[in-house]
């Protein structure tokens, strides 16, 4: 029976058991660095590495000059919101044994082009960030809410949204 | 002439120049909605939709009870800002007629899985992100950072992680 409670959504608990455990006897194993190497491809194009996978690749629409091969930065941005929201919706309702037929996220978000385009000092980025999700489960509506609260809480990419991180750049001459 | 200057880096910024006129006539046009739609694709995997793009993949390490299939999604969040800052500088460099050989930006960023894990209340995101840009070109090294400096101060992703964004989230129950 653990076997059939492991394996909820296809998520494994038992790995995030062990290292929450391990955390708490050495707090320092919760220090992750994570790391992306964009390499431009000439144009507007460019493919992100990210340790040995397949690369993301990015360009921008025709209308921002770009030859529209693949989504942009800026949609980027929502994928990560979609997805990191996606596995904490796994993990929280695998923990409390709640099993997800289907799961979607949508995210809109709005942005002015003034700053980017040089036209306006100031804020060039989103304004703010809608999220839509949708679950098909047999749990209760305020399992459910209960849930997407606790996922809203303690979203990696959200929190980095929803707070000012600081961004130091620095640049080499090749 | 003017041909040959529109086709450096590959940037056309005839059609950027045009899109900037247009905004200071309808400033209406300068409002962007941008989406995507993330497809839960059971364990910690996800599928997100850009329009009618290839969809962008994630999943988690291993040692986050992943797949290790495909970046994760806070992995996503720097190639969301590298790849926005190799728009920013092809963009800038063939505003200033500067020749861009190669490009590459390296992004880093620090993450405490304590709020994650729900070991600690508090900021679940990125402490920090450190950018490196490596820059090949003949234009000299006070033109180059001026143009880093430019291109930090209006990046769309960029601004987004430095500012503090509204996420607004709902659920439904399909």
């Amino acid at each position: 029976m653990s076997t059939q409670t492991a394996a909820t959504n296809d998520v494994d608990l038992s790995i995030i058991g062990e290292l929450a455990e391990k955390i708490q006897t050495e707090p320092a194993t919760a220090q992750t660095t994570w790391q992306a190497r964009t390499e431009w491809k000439g144009g507007f194009k460019s493919a992100s590495h990210v340790r040995d996978h397949a690369p993301i690749l990015t360009d921008e629409p025709e209308a921002l000059a770009g030859a529209n091969t693949a989504p942009n930065p800026v949609e980027l941005v929502l994928a990560a919101l979609g997805s990191c929201l996606t596995v904490g919706y796994a993990a929280a309702a695998t923990g409390q044994g709640i099993e997800l037929r289907s799961l979607e996220v949508d995210v809109k978000g709005d942005l002015d082009l003034h700053v980017f385009l040089g036209l306006r000092e100031g804020h060039a980025g989103y304004g703010n960030i809608e999220v839509t999700t949708s679950i098909d489960s047999d749990a209760d509506e305020s399992a459910l809410q209960a849930l997407h609260e606790a996922v809203i809480a303690t979203s990696p990419v959200g929190h980095t949204l929803e707070h000012p991180i600081e961004v130091r750049a620095r640049l080499t001459k090749v």
